[in-house]
């Protein structure tokens, strides 16, 4: 049966981001906790840290807590900071950069199937 | 085509929540944006707000960003601050109070067929 879960981010384990520099994961909600769905996820780029350019063909739902950053979307670049929601359709390439000098950390959601 | 979306949330309109008490919702992320699988709302609970008891057949993914509140889930109940998750699996009775005297605002995620 699955349960609820409730607890801080900073309880669930935090794991190095391959392909990315300086950048850090936490699976936050996922298929381990029963979800039918999607995942929720909590991204976190240490200052000067990058996402390089890469695509696939699911979509993002970002929501950015803390720091400043740099998102490139297909040819747009956009400034974000706490409190900004961004929406990367799929098959779009995007990039990220933490542009400020605390961590830029963001909420990202996933479809679940995008994992199989 | 679908497009990306970059704002920030208070950009965003914001309604009110039949069947609760002092509680809005802003659709951050809907079929309105294209998204394929899942929408982002933000929730805004005024102090002494309240969200009654209800259940439904789909899950909750759940990043609380300010304030504080007590969130009930089938027969537990959890104090909530910002940095807290909540997965609510589906069909499980739920309810939500501001305890703070701050606005309790949180991340909330469902999948959008929940909507049809």
């Amino acid at each position: 049966m699955v349960r609820e879960k409730v607890v801080h981010y900073t309880q669930v384990e935090k794991e190095r981001v391959e392909n990315a520099n300086g950048t850090w994961i936490r699976w936050l909600i996922s298929e381990r906790d029963g979800a039918p769905n999607f995942a929720m996820r909590l991204f976190e780029v240490e200052p000067g840290g990058h996402i390089p350019a890469h695509k696939h063909p699911w979509e993002h739902e970002i929501f950015v807590l803390e720091g400043e950053g740099r998102i490139r979307i297909g040819d747009n670049n956009y400034v974000v900071k706490p409190g900004y929601v961004v929406f990367i359709p799929p098959d779009i390439v995007h990039e990220y950069w933490n542009t400020g000098k605390t961590f830029l950390k963001f909420i990202c959601v996933i479809p679940l199937k995008s994992r199989k």
